[in-house]
């Protein structure tokens, strides 16, 4: 049985400035939450129709009802369980390796997207500028498939990081070198840009390696890829010659 | 002003059956909507917030208020433009160069997705089996941004056109050969599964070619990539090597 006020408090954590208040996010389906769950994520409360969560304590499992479900859900086709956690504090930023940096990514799906690939790709730091949409949106959640406990994300100013760092940056424009034949470390600073203006221009002017996916269509439309496509084979140049 | 039957008609075309009886779609947005009045599609009649359609004929264009398109739109965010098109006839499939397949893909935005990647790749012709998403689902034709007007799709029983076909079929799976190593035509069918199942049995039956993706994540954890970011790569690999 849920009241009126846990309604209210996990349906608020669908807006940033709740989740930021409470420090609380959640989570849904079984998959999810239990990869939360075996990983460092705390756990404060589950909600679920089914009694099919054994090692979860029982003090911190509440039954409820389908119709109850959807009241909290943000699925429009609910699962069976949703589960609130606390938000972790940030850890530090790993400075080594091959990292991603996003220049303000808004759609949810793709910031999911990119942290399932991040996991695959075994990059293991993810900085965002302050810009890029919250990795606690319950649609970012969903969609990271569980990634976001393997992935280390840290939100900065990203003109002032770019500019303190000693690694590479590396970003993708339409005329530079060839992505298939320039040469890629495996150490460096990759930099994806915003879906609809690409790489702003106060981080234009940090990058220090032009990159660009060749385009094999016949006409020459000016048309982009999409930034999660994009970051895909970008991972994927970078770790083929790796 | 629109009619209670105008509203109707355009909402009823967010469903399948009815956008196949009345043998028509729609679309949304300005960008989207120039690129099918330039290319083949045949307008039915656009609907607009603006008078910013200076090259179609004034007989096929209502001015409406937001009102009115918030209430035909499939958008949350509706745009300013609205246009009903026609369903063309499908052209032949045209079985030379690289062609790509899709086994029962059944999210419109992974679609929209990968008619982009085709686009991009110079992929000319897209098979889909009867099971996938259709290519005139709102949701779809919005994330084309247009790529619908340059590749050709074509609806068939994919096992039966693959029984056919003399040219090699790829597809992915989990231990294969390393596609960054194998040697990959520029004549071939690529197939890509399903969302959540993957490749079908009858269709695996019938790959002659089996490619895998290789991760580079630390842990081994049965994670699979995303539909869209996979077809990215693959297409990627198929054409650096061409």
């Amino acid at each position: 049985m849920l009241s009126k006020n846990q309604i209210k408090l996990i349906s608020s954590l669908q807006q940033k400035k709740y989740r930021f208040a409470n420090q609380l996010f959640f989570a849904e389906g079984v998959k999810v939450i239990q990869e939360l769950v075996k990983s460092n994520f705390e756990l404060e409360h589950l909600y679920t129709t089914k009694e099919d969560f054994k090692e979860i304590a029982p003090n911190k499992i509440t039954l409820i009802s389908e119709n109850e479900l959807n009241k909290i859900s943000a699925l429009s086709t609910p699962n069976t369980c949703l589960a609130v956690f606390k938000i972790p504090s940030e850890s530090k930023i790993n400075e080594s390796g091959l990292i991603l940096a996003l220049d303000s990514i808004r759609d949810p799906g793709n910031l999911g997207t990119i942290l399932r690939l991040c996991d695959w790709f075994g990059i293991q730091q993810l900085i965002c500028s302050k810009e890029t949409v919250d990795i606690y949106n319950p649609k970012v959640v969903q969609a990271t498939m569980g990634s976001i406990t393997r992935v280390n994300v840290n939100y900065v100013d990203l003109v002032s990081f770019l500019e303190k760092t000693k690694l590479p940056v590396f970003g993708t424009f339409m005329d530079s070198d060839n992505i298939y034949k320039a040469a890629l470390p495996q150490e460096g600073i990759i930099v994806m840009g915003n879906e609809a203006n690409g790489i702003s221009e106060s981080i234009e002017k940090l990058v220090t390696k032009r990159i660009t996916i060749p385009r094999f269509g016949e006409l020459q439309i000016t048309e982009s890829l999409n930034v999660a496509t994009a970051t895909a084979i970008i991972l994927s140049e970078f770790r083929r010659k790796g």
